[in-house]
């Protein structure tokens, strides 16, 4: 706890110009607001220059528009992650602002864009198609929360000249998010290449031996190259997230 | 590849001031120089700015000095990792500017230390005094790259008060490494308090079902804190890179 | 098996106050007593000043009600649990005053309830919103056993402000239920705070690396507090009955 | 936190009574104590009312005589878990009335008996004779923590007529520890025959498909009795610890 | 191979009593017939003695029929596996003679019943009421193979004294067939009391950390009984061709 | 990188008979004709004799088309893999020419067939009917790819006559590609017959402790014959293309 | 519990032929005799035609002839398994009438060998020659029990050859133990040629990817010979316990 | 089996030219040699063509010896595996023309080397310094099958432009074999870039969650190039042993 703060009500207290009562709520705030800033359920009360964030999956259309409501009272800017299009539908029924992104099914509201909260620029990289979606899920939660945001699809490592086309975008990023599935081997060859923090996401695309992601995320934990930290499989938002904490101006 | 680079040499060519076989060798270098910030063996050739490091495990005293020696003529700073107490020993014998750690066996040759690289300091916290290893091997790595380190040891979640009483030393970090092993829960707490990046190491502290480290391991994964991402368990090397990577100046 | 009452049996033949038919089949219910207050297929007859339970689960409408009509013959108190909301429509056609908790599937009767059972209070706690099902199951299975519960929902790891603002509520318990998913860090936690035994229910809520559960009850297997047991995935009836057991007076 | 002591330092700081420097501290030790109670790496400081704990395993007989040192001087009673034969020899020359259990390896030191803390009698059972040590374990700590512990060893299920004739001294008990490796099927038979708190401790006792006592835990968890709760493979200390909860007089 | 027969072809060719071509034929028949009395996918060709069995899970109503139909034209008794009331309703309105056990959705025709084959009684005993679909398949196997099968179901380890009162039935039994899901502990107990080959099918009954019958699987190799020996998960036919042929007559 | 064509293209630029930004373009190309031969997504432009290849299950019956229409128009063979019956007839409304494979979706069409490009013929065996779909999608992918194909379905181990049966067949391939689920037996048994290169393919067929082809993998894995490799479960595209490499003419 | 001796106890209660003392310890005899022929710890108290069996590998040289000594007091037959070398030794010096079998580690001592107890003769078939020592405790353990056994080693499913050399002995077995590590395959093939019951043991030999047995023993529980039931990994004694329960003349 | 010869001893029986005893040793014959090619212990029997080739780990020095004499007395070429420096020793007083590489551990006698066997030349490549030893095991075996073998070692995916400097190499192969630990990437990154089977290896080089190889060995598994296929992990020689059988001339 800030001792600062602490001393400060003590000492109006010692000084009668707060009062017992007064005091307690106080201290109970301070606290509260120390460790105010978590984020709960994975996506809820990201306060502070970050935007409002709900996790749609498991919520009805009435649901999320019920929160959207009470949120967009005193937000500027709103995510609902893993909405389905006719859910989507509904709520965009409701809010014709709301922008959605069908590859990922982020749906998102900014009255009035947040200041760009980043010191360069987020690179998005996937290895297939099929991890479009996750990699989507990324691009849109670090852009909305204040950063510029580059995206490269399709470069996956059996094909490398693919990757090397776009060097120079890549080479110019802060933070580097990389979404593979299969053998999850694409964030280490990007990782050797560029001098920068990789945020890894496996993604359960594949079969098999692939059991769902395990075999990605495996290979993504035993990276040769050390510039590497993985999320969890499939979470597009939590690689979105960490990258833009990690470009946030100070 | 740099385009500029690129189009630099083939006019030169072009213009006679370099000759076909001085380009083909220069073709190749620019590509080498592209990756060539790649380290090997988890350990090898972090060139740049950071210094050079050996993994020292599986290596005998021998060849640590051998290695130790071709570096050091061209590297202000070394750093060997995991070297048993005896191997220190012999290379002490040979080196004795050299600086053991034998919490972590990370061993340190500084003939002038790196220029601070760091945009801010980096925390490095642990959950129980099993996990210190780990933790001052995520130490020692962000210190030698060039940063500014405060550890935060031995304040697991079964007791948080401990926790609280470091709250200013975490809280004006710019990145915190968390090690924990067990439930390896500690991250979680620390990231929903702290919005910083997070970099959770497992460790394979445990027993029974810890599955050396696994259960760790999933936790942190699992974490409820979206700012968290995790590196292979024991990994206090790749924590201290990672860390280093992000709060490296621009 | 009780002496006394073998003996007392004997006796009896030996005074021919009891046939040796008369005998043998008492004896057969001396052993069957012995083990009678056994539970069978996890909810089915929990005899003895505990109420009936039926797994409602796998089981049509017309099973629950056929079983239902044959218990409430000769029980106060019955508790099916896992019954879905259309199931739960036609069973109450048949028992209108049966009670409905949409959010864990359970339907009780209480025809006359049990006498109060415990040495004191019952706290219920869970980690996020979705694991609300798995904790309202075992504090209906807790509260229909005769004991008084107390439920703090939504206090996960990652912002701990909001479990210390029920500091008190808990502090009084005599036992402790936390369920929670993902990491499933929240028992540790609160075992680290309060000198109780605390029950841990990992949830099958999360995604990814979560396996189903098993990163939560890996993680509560590994707890760094000693005063934490765990029951399996998704158990909530299985946590409050548990806990109905240690609350109970002797 | 507690309200009373809250309003009752800041109410001291209004009237002058406390200073502010002073009301800081006391707010500290305020938290702290409210906390306290938690014990650390799985064994330190488990304070008022129950004894010290060191967990000897990964520490020298010197650390451990240090550690002892310093703790009776304020404690009446010690115990270090996990301590080798040879350790103890060491131990013992240093404090001879230290007791050493040669089975599970547990050393304890009573200046002073704890008073009796329990509520009954804590009944320890096993099903083979490779589990005693595990059992010892859960014993020693329970009965040093100030409860009646009555054991019964070696009843398996392949031959339920040994665990018959225990009856009496298992059906007086409040709580019931259930070690076993193996296929861990003895919890479910106990907890089907006695409506008592039953907490389960796989052993790694087996081979081949046990893989490390992964088999008996996952019986355990899945048991068809609910009365009961699962610990961590191996951990008698946390099993007897937590029996130890439970029975305690509140 | 047949030394005998192989001689006596070769004979018959070298005093020309067969010709080349027909010794050829005969030597193919001959090593064919060796292996012939393979059965294949599970449940083909079960010869000599055997009744034909289809594993029907995977064909349409209109294969079995059609399958059935081939069959019959030389077989006396055929089985069919798991098909669904509806499929049966099909393949019974084609041979009414069929008989359809819903619990396990074997389906059989006798034209004329096998003689009985075997040296005693089989016993299917089995844990719960949600057991009962694979233990049904057992005892249908092994009947219409030819065997007398007596069946004990719902007889948990959770109340052993439902397992006692069928004492009489279980002890007379040649061999045992036991079917349990969750902690799957029953076929330990029972081939604990009996000296009997006892046959062990876990279930996938269970939910959670039951893993889909992995959990009885792992508790039924590890049994602390030797008599012990396990099938595939919910393999009711593989344990009632087993016990089958364990059963038969020589 | 080829040094040749790279000298080359330095001279011309030398020589001025190739501009800068030219000699830029053609060292771009270059590169990428290097790696050009990869194929991306498991299955899309496997250039130079070999057909283009469509992973079919993720994609609508209209995206086929669409894609099929583009590759028609330079190649003469095109492979559509995974497409259920109701898309292949949209499909093949609008190429009547295309050929499907309902066993294993397969979908060809070749407006000209590829010259054969073999050193010899590529057997394909699977053990049980349940099998036949994976080793039908190698055949037709080997087949499509230029090579003449032989199948033995149905041959697996707990029935080898039918595998000897067609010795003649299997004995002369220059490659086995060997297909099996359960217990995956059937490649070490003809590994151990024929000396030659067999490609294992585990298929997901089985239930219980098959853990969707895992069992089978790891048989695989484990083969006593050292003329075996493995591709991924279920992976008969692979199996098959595989084969086609091994059998490739150079 | 056997009716006719409960009712004959009780008559002779009530004719006053028996004391209600002696009636109640008769009454407790009997249940100990009804499940008295349980064995314990895997290996404890084969009673009743079966020898006594030790485990040896925990226990040391003078506890194996403490118990070995009380034992032949009372019995004709002692099997102990699992004794090294070393140990044999020290057992052997005291009792020289021991046998040694150094390729599994089986010692015996027959006072009087038992006499014959199979309906025929049992066969017991491994893969590799690395797989003998758990063959031949399976043998020796089948053979001390009273029964002829036949072995066939190192008969693995890659040179099948080698395993038809062997027809006729495996053809005129009543019961069939394989054994075989690595992928498992052997009982598979030997119970696909022979109808009779087949006890599969997977060993632990292998590397890599046999994960201990794991690969083994998945194997053999997925055959897709019906005729095939398991015991544990490396568990030689128990399938010779169980071929000789099968075979037990009754 | 072969047709021809069949019916070719049959004719010789009916005209008299063969006795029915010699026939019948004939036909024994005939399918051994069907069969006999087989290689029996992963590593026995290599015939036609290949050398004899002993697996040398779990056999002492003095059983190498013997077994080596044995053999030479008919082989030209010997290969055993896995010989540890000191056996070695042994191994090389007795055979000074044994060649000892001490990287692997492979012992080769060549009386006189194989002819070349090999369509072309065979690249072995590998990842780390650490997986030298699986790689060379590789290339040892398939040198003295009689192949032509080049390595290209250390050239990991964090340092593509290594790999990239040996192109010319490895696209002449015709078959390549690539050994990583760790997440097992290379293969899929060579496997891109060339259109050759590609035979990888996975090692079990890595810690934490490589879980001894199995991360690497399902990234091979899930490659997105499909000309890849597994062995086990650590499977140098079956690698070499693959790839030779791949190379052979027909």
């Amino acid at each position: 706890m800030h001792q600062n703060k602490l001393e400060e009500i003590l000492a109006a207290v010692s000084e009668k110009r707060l009062s017992v009562e007064d005091a307690r709520k106080s201290l109970a705030n301070l606290f509260s607001e120390d460790v105010g800033f978590a984020h709960v359920d994975h996506h809820r009360s990201l306060r502070k220059g970050f935007p409002e964030v709900i996790f749609g999956e498991s919520k009805s259309a009435e649901v999320i528009v019920a929160i959207m409501e009470r949120m967009l009272a005193q937000e500027d800017v709103v995510l609902v992650t893993r909405v389905s299009p006719d859910k989507a539908q509904t709520v965009r029924a409701r809010f014709p602002e709301a922008v959605y992104d069908a590859d990922c099914g982020a749906l998102t509201v900014e009255k009035k864009p947040l200041p760009d909260q980043g010191r360069g620029e987020i690179a998005v990289v996937c290895a297939g198609t099929s991890d479009i979606s996750v990699a989507k899920e990324a691009a849109v939660t670090a852009r909305i929360m204040g950063n510029s945001v580059a995206t490269v699809f399709d470069v996956g490592v059996a094909g490398l000249h693919r990757l090397f086309a776009h060097d120079a975008v890549i080479a110019r990023a802060t933070v580097i998010v990389v979404a593979a599935g299969m053998e999850g081997a694409l964030p280490s060859v990007v990782a050797g290449m560029y001098p920068k923090p990789v945020i890894a996401v496996p993604t359960s695309v594949g079969y098999g031996a692939s059991f769902g992601g395990l075999a990605a995320l495996l290979g993504m934990l035993n990276s040769c190259a050390s510039n590497v930290a993985v999320v969890n499989i499939d979470n597009g938002f939590g690689a979105g997230y960490m990258a833009a904490m990690i470009n946030r101006k100070q």
